[in-house]
């Protein structure tokens, strides 16, 4: 990867608001330690993990520590990596032996990993310190943020919404400044979801980029890891990081891994983005639907080509998506719904017993299906190379309307919010989801930017390229 | 591959009555011409074929065409490959663009292939002649030999008897010395149990080291596909043709592949073969029984070790191996079964049938257990280079006291055949059956070998050990 970020001018007067790539550009150059880029977060932590529950750790002496030992490498020259002594915080689900991952589960809330997540292993190797450990819905498995053991994480722009999950924590974090950027995961728009509701940035990986060793496992043929973090820039280093082939994860490609930093330096000009000519433009919240209006004109100001695309049957690849989903959901948890269904949500549980009632055949045509599928999307994107679309049809609910626990009104709440993220989910694209205004009431909308297979360059460019044009990334909640 | 074939002594009155190696050989040496090989065997052909239905296709014109130009090419110098002019029969299912493969059904009976099976082609490419195509029970699916649609094989040792499927035709054609030997296939014993009800030899080959493209499939978890010939060394050689990686199967090792035909030399000394203390030795068919111990007795005086070993439950192996396969194989079914299920006969329909009810977690579950049980039986035979066991438990039945069509009986029935073999497919391993005595009725007995994963050498050494001291495979039904 490219070392070529551009230095920061010096430290602001809080440095926890600096970007990823300013942060640790700014201690390796010496011109902020790690001990007060950790301080910062963690005032920041203490000062908001109440009014948003964003973190299910928070372990301010080991971060410091860490932070002190960093900072004293540096002092004797030694640099450990690209993000020496930078803290960050992860969605709980990234195993580090020796440690628990929660999962957001009261289930593994005391279990000791015994394993390192190979993602996280390789962010880490370049450097950070562990703030804590961030909220997540139960298990992965849903796309609000409420999670019934360790309450619901609030959104920071108004913390009567939801954050949007299942990367909740990561989320309402990173867009309240309480970390550099974090780790997420998204099975059915998990990265996307909160990004979009929480107003920063998320990267959903092309299923066979990052390793899923280590990782907790939700429905293996869906899972990705990605990063959410302030900027287009800040998600390309923490993906540069992880990506590539992985020994203990055989479904992760072995093909040489782009420069993704490089591919931020790109411009619009020459690049054509698809805009859906149906599903993805009907029935959207007003405001979703002028933003959407508005980022089209920004593209199209930068030198983008815009033209129409017409996609094929979104609905039904949302349905294999959720076949896919709930059976191998539902196979992963058998077990333990056995022994100890009362330790799950009931939102969850609900969602993990429908699972056994789909056919194993319905399963494998919904599996089989996915090939010709892709092949005829990506007939119909020929012409472009990016698609343009809302995350959601709606900017983030309210904690309350969507508060339905495992009653007969959860499927369609959930069927609602992940409408537009769980077909790229079932065909394993690459999506970015971009800051791209806010509503009249000031909460943030996003939209989602849609790649080939292995493409995450491409929306890397045109990502940065559009947040170079625009500053929705660089606003943040006031403090209430 | 090694040529170090044993040249023949000359042509026997009957070429067809040589073995592959020795008529291959031959060949190439001039000594017999494709042409008197290819009229031996449609000679045979033309006279058995109405009383075992071994053949579903039979060719003579082409083949005498095939063989004639393979004849001059020779005169010119020019060798194909290994198998110059060697006529060969497939069981129906590997597809030859612009030919016919019925897979043994009705559904498929007209149907021109527009794809190459790679496994034949490889075989084709050294240089074999096509004498028709061989009986198969049904899309393969059936431990017996009926065929509702072209009728039952008949087992050339006693033609009211099953010849075992569902390689029923590369059994008894290869029995009654109507080709050299014949690919078939194995999901759940399809390769071992005609060779073992028809006293051939026949050979499955670990999942992955023999490419499936362009073979029908029945169930891709399971599926594998092998030779059956008269000799293990017949089989080496097939074997070394067909295997190796393959781009268009990406589920193929890379490994490269050893030289079969060297193994064929070892020696049973510094072996130690485990013979089962239980599962695989309860209520035998007393004649199996005495054939298991007088073969314990000759690979005992070969030189072999000879150990107890105790496995782990087979019936559960055998359990998730029928889960796996009914799941697979009614989904791959399903738009047929739906359109046309009348076309199909009314015990493989009646099987497809019961495929939908099985839930999707009870499919992955059995998938998933599959790298512990492998692990679990690894352990077990760790002190062992191989295992012995019984085929099935019996020889071959008659044809009329299997013939429940798809009555209450039939999974019954095709339980207790296939309880010898379903488990090593769940797992993946390599087996060769052997022939290794007779009844006194005259029906031959073989036992299978079951091996490491990719260890088809070592089970090569010993086969071929075994049919040096031996002469059970030399013998042939007489003609009735």
């Amino acid at each position: 990867m490219s070392l070529s970020l551009r230095p920061s001018a010096g430290a602001p007067a809080d440095p926890a608001l600096m970007t990823l790539a300013e942060a640790a550009m700014a201690i390796r150059a010496g011109v902020l330690s790690s001990r007060e880029a950790t301080e910062a977060c963690l005032a920041r932590i203490a000062r908001l993990q109440p009014a948003i529950n964003a973190f299910i750790a928070i372990e301010p002496e080991a971060a410091l520590a860490a932070a002190d030992a960093a900072d004293a490498a540096l002092a004797q020259g030694e640099v450990k990596g690209l993000l020496h002594g930078l803290p960050l915080a992860h969605k709980d689900m990234f195993y580090e032996e020796g440690l628990v991952s929660t999962c957001g589960s009261k289930i593994l809330r005391e279990k000791v990993a015994t394993t390192n997540s190979t993602a996280l292993a390789r962010i880490k190797a370049a450097g950070t310190v562990r703030l804590g450990a961030l909220h997540m819905v139960e298990f992965a498995y849903g796309p609000t943020g409420h999670n019934a053991h360790f309450g619901a994480a609030r959104n920071p722009w108004n913390t009567a919404h939801v954050t949007g999950g299942s990367s909740s924590g990561s989320g309402a974090a990173v867009a309240a400044r309480l970390t550099y950027g974090a780790l997420g995961s998204d099975t059915g728009g998990s990265i996307r979801m909160p990004a979009h509701f929480c107003g920063v940035t998320g990267l959903k990986s092309t299923v066979g980029l990052v390793s899923r060793y280590g990782a907790m496992p939700l429905s293996f043929s869906l899972d990705t890891i990605g990063p959410l973090a302030r900027t287009v820039e800040d998600c390309a280093i923490l993906l540069g990081l992880m990506a590539g082939h992985d020994p203990l994860d055989p479904t992760t490609a072995t093909a040489p891994v782009p420069d993704y930093l490089a591919a931020a330096e790109g411009r619009l000009k020459g690049l054509t983005i698809g805009i859906p000519d149906a599903f993805y433009v009907d029935d959207l919240d007003p405001e979703v639907a002028r933003v959407l209006d508005e980022t089209i004109a920004t593209l199209k100001r930068g030198g983008a080509r815009i033209v129409s695309v017409s996609l094929p049957d979104q609905m039904k690849l949302s349905g294999a998506s959720q076949v896919v989903l709930n059976c191998e959901a539902s196979a992963s948890h058998k077990a333990w719904l056995l022994e100890r269904p009362q330790d799950y949500g009931p939102q969850i549980r609900s969602r993990l017993e429908n699972g056994f009632a789909i056919p194993a055949v319905t399963y494998l045509e919904a599996l089989r299906w996915r090939g010709p599928a892709l092949a005829e999307h990506l007939a119909a994107v020929a012409e472009v190379d990016a698609v343009l679309a809302p995350t959601a049809p709606m900017p983030a609910p309210t904690i309350a309307e969507t508060d339905t626990d495992g009653g007969p009104g959860a499927e369609a709440m959930i069927q609602r919010i992940t409408r537009f993220t769980r077909p790229v989910n079932y065909l394993g694209l690459p999506t970015v989801s971009l800051p791209c205004g806010f509503t009249s009431t000031g909460l943030p909308v996003g939209l989602q930017v849609i790649g080939r297979p292995f493409a995450e360059a491409t929306l890397i460019r045109i990502g940065a390229a559009f947040q170079r044009e625009t500053d929705f990334h660089e606003q943040m909640p006031e403090e209430a």
